[in-house]
């Protein structure tokens, strides 16, 4: 793919036309009078300039306290309040959630090469085998197109590969949950038990992709800290519920953690400052949860209310978080979406007749009554 | 060593040290009637607040398109106004200068994994050995503990190269000027010359780590252009001279450039945005070289005053470029720096009875008459 | 697992135990009759007595030319047969088909390091993951617990690659028949056709693991070198059905395998002489095939003979090859498998019941008849 | 370098010549009424009719014990033998020395990277970067075109080592002895003796790459053993002067050694059969050093007779072991060497007016005023 052509296809086609509209020229703000809203984003899309008085605001308020390569300052008060968050001893900022699923899974295995991970992964499908190629991994991927995989999946795995002929063994295991390539469904956390026990008792580490964990506690009776608890590490992202413009957090022991930042440097992502990330995700860091249970809220009733009229159904999925299906019936899916974006509300492309809508902190910004019109009115 | 001890060693502890009394409390603010100057960096050393406040500002003139995974956006103007200055057909974005480089060599040597460099680069002993780690290359040092090597080193590995029992290809050759721990010394244009014509007739490729290459000119009459001209390609640092929070860029022809994001992204440095970084060093891009040109005609007129009295000495360096030696006799070197500090001028920590300056556009804030006074004063 | 512990498990206790037994003490032999058969081997197990004077008259007759570090020398000569054998240009020795296999892959994935593997084979099992550790390949394994993968399975990685956030291609896709974890079966060469057709249209390039590649004609309408053709590259065994102690060939075109005696070396199997394996191997590169159909034959004559009797019964497998299953009814395997000991005819280890006996030239040392009357003997 | 030009190049054209003249035709035979000796080799090279016999005898005496993938059998008692040679608990056979040499310092090293090897070795200059390439290790060389490093090098890069931005550690340090880049020169044990200490204060393992070992006691007042101990791990070839077509042994301690053969697998090194290079080795084990102590006697008596002729002259090395440099005076070297090549005595291509020569187990095949009679008669 070129270049190009990598900013054009399928839902980042929508982030950048959405971006565009929303940061917009002067003369399309002044045709707009509502707040942004999307449907889209797992937080809050900052403007550069929502960005900028965000970071003039707190640098007033002393609150930026600058970095020297990614270490000290704001950037260590942010590892601090994300082990605290993850429920782990200590935590390292990585500039990506790429990086940091790597260098998790690299330093847990050590000699012990095979790494399971789940076949519809980011690690597996969206990393350009970064790891493979990288850190000479293997990764064997289980629960071919679906959510999870299962304990039977993971003992053949270990039965194999006891019996080939020389030895290998597997280092670590990783679970994505919630699962991007399936809407953001969540591995189970029973099953999360049941692995992660197994996997003690064949001393293979934990690793947990949670880049949007924080949405979970919303739709399950598991606290981030409980889910989080039987991992070796956990990566959450700061750039996706958090806002910052970029940036990770990659958590567990301490001894895990404390020379970390020469291989995030070997890597070539010791940042030399990376306060203009820590600052913000800092800033957000305590008040996502509410928010996002807010919004969630205020989306049900949203959903309520639309659901009164017959031209809409909304779906859940079975194992589902932030995510749900709005299919339009006797309506055309690209005006309805043009009309909504002229009011400032974005929504993701439609696949046929339906859109994937993701909730998020900015439906806040909004009643679930107001909104509600403006979907009934967009559909003319 | 151990992260805290990270940022106490060496020239660091004065970078943190300058850092935090520079963007001062405001109590020391209050004590402090001088605009900053610092002999340590190669650029303005932003503080968060100035930092935020020019953002603001751009974003409020329009000048930030904010980009999707480092692609488009503030980050392509910024990659083609680098193309541009360092004459080469396209640049892509890089969030620190190891990986710039790193990634340079890796796709230059493909097969061919032998790679020349200087034995005191950045790339042979700052990198954690990257290079080697994750690609698999042989960097073969030369020119122990100088500035430069000469053809006649090149020549003698590439022979013992074709002498070995199993052939092994030289891919790539790197030079850095200047040259960080040789005091940013400059490796000479001639030797450029020769050793970038000997590898072309070799099929050897050719790269510029050139992290600081835009003070060269102002020490030479060698243009950017001119200089980087023979090299496949070139990286340098937006960080170092213009001001960015973090970031480099890596020039070359298209060809070279065109997929490179693909990699950036394996490494883990597809940063989800990099616009806070870019459209920093975008603002400096044009103004670096007068600038510093300034800087350094000031920095003359300064020494020149100061060589009056006898408890000064300068030293400059024999292929030198922004550094230059003061040496105090009968004075306390300690307790200069302490003086200076207080002023709101920051130098080094001293060697003995020397301090390395260098000179960076930071000095434009003051008349190399009040310069000298205050250097006076501080002897006292 | 343990090295001793190696020795014992699995088949490979009956193959050592066979070895002993077959080598023999002194008075054993003086026990035995009978020239050595066995129903576990794919050749002839030559003790080192029998290999030694092979050796001696190959010598005798001149037909021993030293090789210099498996170059030149009868190894060329073996090489130059294999390749016609073969079908291809050009072949290259190789001490095991562990390395074949992997130079072959590394070589033709190139810088496109997704390669298609079949679950079951030997490359993704028994290797120690060789190719993901030492080359950075990622091994995509397709068509779980079966013989076979399809072009569906393949079309579907294809477009799930082409998908990935970060750009990754496959560079080579490799087919394993006969099939050794899945009872020596064979993948089909309509299959065989349907899928290099689509890699090369995809510019993936093709390697075929024929360890066993000798056998296949017997049981298909398809000779060594049709099967042979779509692939750009073949690896066979010279331990396996040649009689070495030891080595592979890797064949190809000349351009693929004139410099692979370097890449042999870096992997440190540039073996100083291997005269000893090549000599062994050419002496039996023409007699094998019809020495085997012969023996086949044989080996129907004999389950004809042994299906008179009610306690035999004896299944081939749907596209098996030299390996078919002797299920006893009303009778003890294990003595049955020591009294044929007695006769110095060697069974492997059974399952239950059953024997999974592989057939080979040592059967032709016997008449049908005379097998069948030792295995109705030993019965008792 | 094309595989045909290989054979062509240095002192192995030498040897393919020595070898196909001692083997020779019939017709080259019935000229030759003497035994072959050469100025050339490590031991004996053995003809394929000389090794073929060797194996019958020893299969004969029931010496040879098959292995299985180079594990039991009579490669078990060549690891016992060779491990008491050595004076470790423990070895295992390796098919090459530059798998040995490569596998040793990959497992010593661990995650440790960097490994410091003489500038002049084997493992630096002539395995293709095998280190480098397939295991990403650093190898630092030191001793530029000299046998030996000292500890100041060896202080110096520690410290440049630690003194990095980015955390690297060195590993592993390995010291060939003889050099056979510099005539098979000693490393002095003195000098082992302090940088073997110096390795174990800093948590540096160390290894001997020892291919030629077992000639240095002749030269010193040291013994195999007693240089041997320092080092964690030696490896010696068994091809050099143990006879033997090919192999290696690395020993170490149990610990080290036990799961080697899974790792020498994964290399692609498990030889279904090593028992025809074990058994020759095994034979050979126990008699070279006396061998070689006798033939180097004869060669100073040699060398004596031969000094009283004034138009030869040979000088040994300052830290040399068995090569001598024999310089001609008013004589064609060329028309010398093939005049002892009529009488079946082979000498190395000459260099100018001189000969490398390498004294060997050959030499006992004749009185020393013989062949100083061959070599006066030959200067005519």
């Amino acid at each position: 793919m070129r270049r190009k052509d990598f900013l054009k296809i399928g839902g980042m086609l929508a982030a950048t036309a959405s971006q565009a509209s929303l940061y917009g020229s002067p003369i399309s703000k002044a045709s707009k009078a509502n707040a942004p809203i999307d449907f889209i984003h797992d937080g809050l899309l900052l403007s550069p300039k929502e960005y900028a008085s965000l970071l003039m605001k707190l640098a007033d308020e002393g609150k930026i306290k600058p970095d020297y390569y990614s270490n000290g300052g704001v950037v260590e008060e942010l590892e601090a309040k994300f082990a605290s968050l993850l429920g782990k001893e200590s935590a390292v900022f990585m500039p990506t959630g790429t990086l940091a699923n790597h260098i998790a899974i690299r330093q847990l295995a050590g000699q012990n090469r095979r790494v399971i991970v789940q076949e519809q992964s980011h690690l597996y499908n969206d990393t350009g085998d970064c790891a493979q190629t990288l850190s000479g991994l293997t990764l064997i991927p289980l629960g071919t197109n679906t959510v999870e995989f299962s304990l039977d999946d993971v003992d053949s795995i270990v039965k194999k590969t006891q019996g080939g002929r020389v030895a290998t063994r597997i280092g670590a295991l990783s679970i994505e949950s919630p699962v991007r390539r399936q809407k953001d469904q969540l591995f189970s956390f029973d099953n999360v038990r049941q692995l992660t026990e197994y996997a003690k008792s064949k001393d293979i580490k934990t690793h947990l992709d949670g880049a949007r964990l924080f949405v979970q506690p919303v739709h399950t009776n598991v606290s981030v800290i409980q889910y989080g608890a039987p991992f070796d590490t956990i990566y959450t992202s700061l750039w996706k519920c958090f806002n910052a413009a970029s940036g990770a957090v990659l958590a567990g022991s301490k001894r895990f953690t404390e020379n970390l930042f020469h291989e995030r440097r070997m890597f070539g992502s010791g940042l030399p400052n990376a306060w203009a990330f820590a600052a913000v995700a800092l800033y957000y860091a305590d008040s996502f949860a509410d928010e996002y249970k807010q919004a969630w809220t205020k989306a049900q009733q949203l959903f309520t209310l639309l659901r009164k009229d017959e031209r809409f159904s909304i779906a859940q999925f079975e194992h589902g978080s932030h995510i749900v299906e709005l299919t339009l019936k006797n309506a055309n899916p690209t005006r309805f979406k043009e009309a909504l974006a002229k009011t400032n509300l974005e929504l993701p492309v439609p696949i046929k007749n339906s859109f994937l809508l993701k909730v998020n902190p900015s439906l806040n910004r909004e009643t679930p009554q107001n909104l509600a019109s403006r979907f009934l009115a967009a559909l003319i």
